[in-house]
């Protein structure tokens, strides 16, 4: 599809968007699969968690606020094995480009935050393919904080009640989400993040995605 | 409970009986169970896979032959430390025997057969509370294949299947039965299982069995 070496092997692209709840992901996400699309790629988009027969039992347990932060791992851990082989893998190897809404960069903040060894994770997602780039949405707790109190509301996990740091909803999820972003920033260099302020209009952040793209997609 | 320190810090016990199916395993565990009753203690019998919102899940895909091999992994994995934080360490806590129905080395097993790295499967389970004994039944291939036919029937899973050895269902458990007692074999010096004469009658056994575990219980 391009000049470029996939760093996968595979002859599609893997494209990561990351970045927490209320980042704007979702928005930009849509955006650069209809621009690709426009150059006449095609482009599949996959989700965090969203295989069916796994989506079941974790939404489950979430609802009954059963799982242990090991079993929570683990559960998205297979989710995302089943997704990988079933639905990335196929596309690339078709020579999609696969767009992700978030990726191991996920597990890894969301497992250490709940008390998990950095080193067993990246052994639980050792034989996850490399992304082509990965950009991430940064924006401050307080801003999320707004745009999330003003759409969906506050939700049990995302906001960290299952690890008690606080019993104020609100509290825990200034906490929670304060202690996510410290682990991304941290993972912005290691893994060479592309990181973009999200608090800047969508338009913008659209046209730094896309100039980052062309790099890669031969258009 | 006894002058004997466990291996893995809780006041109970860990006792876990390893062997494929058809090996004899529920007989055994039976009478131990029963036995470690009349010497007034309390017990408590878990096997491998049986939480209840995950086992839902696993048999749902199974019942599809959906799961690849990390997939497969990854949910008992979820299961087994979902039901170790529910119900085997507060039984552990309590002071009570735990008679395990296979244990970590059975997911090492299969799994391992199926391709997987054990150095990447022992990360995985590093945080499993090491047993105070494990007894290994033994028993060749053959004499396995004659009671499952007598009993169960071939399962397709036990027969490896999944993993495409051959298409002769009674051809395709021998292959895999036998990979699978090849690996068992591996791991009896390493983890010091305490192996035992699966084709004995089911009352020796039981004796050998007991001698064995008046060495950790105060009788």
């Amino acid at each position: 599809m391009t000049q470029y070496k996939s760093k996968h092997g595979y002859e599609g692209l893997l494209i990561v968007i990351e970045g927490t709840d209320g980042s704007g992901k979702s928005t930009q996400i849509e955006r650069l699969k209809r621009w690709i699309e426009d150059q006449s790629y095609g482009v599949m988009v996959s989700e965090w968690k969203t295989s069916k027969f796994i989506a079941d039992a974790i939404n489950d347990a979430k609802d009954r606020n059963l799982l242990n932060a090991t079993t929570f791992s683990l559960l998205y851990a297979a989710d995302f094995a089943d997704r990988l082989e079933q639905v990335i893998i196929p596309a690339l190897k078709a020579g999609f480009v696969v767009i992700l809404d978030r990726y191991i960069y996920t597990a890894y903040v969301r497992d250490v935050v709940r008390g998990h060894n950095i080193e067993w994770l990246k052994n639980l997602y050792d034989y996850a393919p490399e992304p082509d780039m990965v950009f991430y949405l940064d924006v401050p707790v307080e801003i999320l904080l707004k745009r999330i109190i003003g759409t969906t509301g506050l939700d049990y996990w995302e906001s960290g009640r299952d690890i008690g740091l606080s019993s104020d909803f609100y509290k825990s999820f200034q906490i929670y989400q304060g202690k996510c972003l410290e682990e991304y920033k941290k993972m912005i260099k290691e893994y060479g993040f592309i990181s973009i302020d999200g608090t800047l209009n969508e338009k913008e952040i659209h046209k730094k995605i896309i100039s980052e793209v062309k790099k890669i997609l031969e258009v």
